[in-house]
């Protein structure tokens, strides 16, 4: 069985706790929130290329950037994980159409 | 306990199946990668300017947007999320600077 | 011959001094400037969308979006176009990887 | 009088006919339409970032390199700057509302 999100957001929190010289993660994090907003930008843009060039590896490899960058932004940003994730139950036990009409009211 | 994103990802294959009419993802898929690679664009500048602004209340939901399209993005490029998840699991096995390192030989 | 985008940004003067009612400039400078920055990121998703598309027309279309949106979002942060022309005009009179050199000091 | 974006334009153009070891322009033109839309892409969510954290002076160079790297990616793409400016003075010729109920017709 493959990692999951909350396995990895945990080693994150594991290397969020070493020196910035040995983690690229505690550096990010030393950097502040808006170098991780950035970088979360950054990776964004690369799956966008990835996906406009039907590239599937390359769109692999920027995702697992993105959701990365986006697991130490949530960090930065003092987030849990798990209230993202409630979130996301929360608007998908919902049918499609109604879920999208509650969550953009003004769009 | 909360949803795992691989049963948030079932749940989309679901409504994948629905009719347009119906279903936001439906619908959502039906008009293509470029489209879904936009709205995944969106949601991650929503999502920057929820971290920037210091309000975590947006950040989870904006958060959600962005995981929800992400998913939905990968569906529509034929890219499976666990393809994705073994990724992760690869890099973040490494120690932290070695990781990076490897990722980007040439930045 | 043409509008200058000096030309246009005085447009965006008269513009900014109507009512939100009559003027999607005001109403957008009523927003403040993290709408302002949404607006832009957006349109730059669109960019690339349409650069990555291959389609000239639609990049004609979202650049004049993009242009639009970011004097917006100048005006709104207090910043002048005449400002940014001469830091252009600066990095520009150098050669090309020297100006690359002097710009990105830690990349 | 400072510099237009015209003549910048044509800098560029100078700056395209170098070899790709002496001008940043040049090599940014030969890695392709993708590498530039990657580029503006990046400039955008710098900008956005400039924006959102107050800062002026940052804005300021924060926009000069997307300015730079939209016009590389026009060239890239085969589009006449030119061709932007004349939707631009379409556009805002016309009065603010009626001008974004044009444009945007489907959102």
């Amino acid at each position: 069985m493959s990692l999951t999100i909350e396995a990895l957001d945990e080693r994150l929190t594991g290397r969020a706790s070493e020196s910035p010289d040995r983690s690229y993660t505690a550096r990010l994090l030393s950097r502040g929130t808006s170098k991780c907003a950035q970088k979360l930008g950054e990776e964004a843009v690369e799956t966008i290329i990835a996906a406009m060039s039907g590239d599937r590896d390359e769109l692999v490899k920027e995702s697992a950037d993105l959701i990365y960058h986006w697991l130490v932004l949530l960090r930065s940003a003092g987030v849990e994980l798990s209230d993202v994730m409630v979130e996301l139950d929360r608007r998908t036990a919902q049918s499609g159409l109604e879920e999208k009409a509650s969550r953009e009211p003004n769009s």
